[in-house]
């Protein structure tokens, strides 16, 4: 009887606590799933590191025999070079980095908070006007994601809509002469559901990564893979910078590849932005699913 | 009178696509706002490129002739050091870069998409296996920030009611005796203005990236203005990847420190996440007010 009382107080205020049940449900299944990933990429990537390594030490002590260099007097070279690529420095020439142009692109990827890293500040005054720009901006360029968002559901709503109603009247629900604006007011708390426009999001996301991906690979002589993984990387705002596109000294139609580079990138952050918010409500669903079914388990 | 007419028109249509002239409007300023910030960083950063370009040729010359290596080997040589770069070799010996804990690291970059950068994934396995789990961990990762905001409004309505009540107590408005709930339930559609949050969530920022500096500048070896551009551009999640945090072979208390590492980038990035979308609130009433402004100019 005890063990009975008991059980029904911890559902009691688990009930009471429900949003606060939720937060630490999905904290835990983030964490577990964190592990989960750690342990898979663990496995997958680190026999690579270990080769690579094996080579880059080979070239080091070769290079070092041949035109019998310490090695201390090479790495000494190397940190210096370090520092050189900080300041946006290649062994290829590159792109300058703080031409205006540049710094444009610099900009872009502190507002989306993509931060691919190629560029940075070095100088204090510009690590200090970025705390203040960037808060500002990634501030204003959330609240542009956000409207993008629910412009998009307002236009899926008009759309769909419409081929709601085209369908009602083809079916003969509707007859064909009836006012249309009194036919759209006969609909009117009608939203889509969230998994048509997980599903439109989706298809979008793809078509564009796939479009950007036909342009990046000829362009900057990426594989196609590769390229797919970048829009991915790039339009998530992760931005890791290991690939980062328009960073050649020029290209063939260099404004028209700037330009498409800068339009693919706003398009594709906009459609997986939206994504992720819905797929987000889809797992808050999922979560108060769990969170029923583990009261109800609890209620028994 | 045509010029009259045709006014009250577009501020007709400009009435009616409310909705669509705040997504220009926003738009437009945001353009505004990169290009004002491109000319400033170019320059502020601009003389220094050209410096660390003429130091960098100045080494590269010197090397050179010291060891009689012409620029084509060593630009081959540095060539594959930048490989090995981005397989996570440096110089200084780093942490391994795919054993459990860096691999975890790793994921925390992804779902956060703070994306440093200091690891990625080369095989095409682990590329292909990050876009699937990039697009499932970043969604939770949303959710997860949005139900912290949902938590800490929640958590100030309550703090904030209770000091509201006393301060209403103590200058004789309520008789001391009254019934706390009753009390409690006679603000009931009361809750903490959007000012109010984001004054408290602006302090905490504040304070967790001066506390995480503090433990940041002796133990990586920073400058104490170089950690609080990290604390920025890390909880930001802008992670450009300049300065990473926890990535030496070894330190002095290392799981007490990754630990605390860990947590600040946690608390940290929900804090500035839940700011960014109070600033975003605070915009969209200032964008409201200057189409308020727009549609008076136009229409009198
Ligand atoms: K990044
Ligand atoms: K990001």
């Amino acid at each position: 009887k005890y063990g009975r009382g008991f059980k029904s107080t911890s559902c009691r205020s688990l009930h009471i606590n429900e949003d606060n049940g939720r937060f630490l449900l999905l904290a835990i299944l983030i964490l577990v799933y964190l592990l989960c990933g750690a342990a898979v990429f663990s496995a997958i990537e680190r026999p690579s590191e270990l080769q690579a390594h094996v080579r880059w030490n080979r070239t080091l002590y070769n290079f070092s025999d041949r035109f019998n260099i310490t090695l201390q007097d090479l790495n000494s070279f190397l940190r210096e070079y370090e520092t050189a690529v900080a300041a946006g420095i290649r062994a290829d020439s590159l792109r300058p980095r703080w031409d205006f142009t540049g710094a444009f692109y610099f900009v872009g990827t502190v507002v989306s908070t993509i931060g691919f890293g190629m560029t940075t500040p070095v100088t204090v005054a510009g690590k200090v006007f970025l705390i203040f720009y960037g808060l500002l901006g990634c501030a204003g360029t959330i609240l542009f994601f956000n409207l993008f968002l629910e412009r998009i559901i307002t236009l899926l709503a008009v759309v769909m809509k419409a081929f709601r109603l085209r369908r009602l009247r083809t079916s003969g629900f509707l007859p064909p002469g009836i006012c249309r604006d009194f036919a759209a007011s006969s609909l009117p708390g009608w939203k889509p559901s969230v998994y048509h426009v997980m599903l439109i999001l989706g298809l979008s996301a793809i078509v564009i990564s796939c479009c950007a991906s036909a342009m990046y690979s000829p362009v900057e002589g990426w594989a196609y893979l590769d390229s797919l993984y970048f829009c991915f990387v790039t339009f998530s705002t992760i931005g890791f910078g290991d690939l980062v596109s328009s960073q050649g000294e020029s290209y063939q139609h260099q404004s028209l590849y700037r330009l498409a580079n800068f339009l693919f990138i706003l398009t594709g952050v906009c459609c997986i932005y939206s994504l992720f918010n819905v797929i987000s409500i889809v797992i808050k669903q999922v979560l108060n699913w769990m969170l029923g079914k583990m009261n109800c388990l609890c209620c028994q």
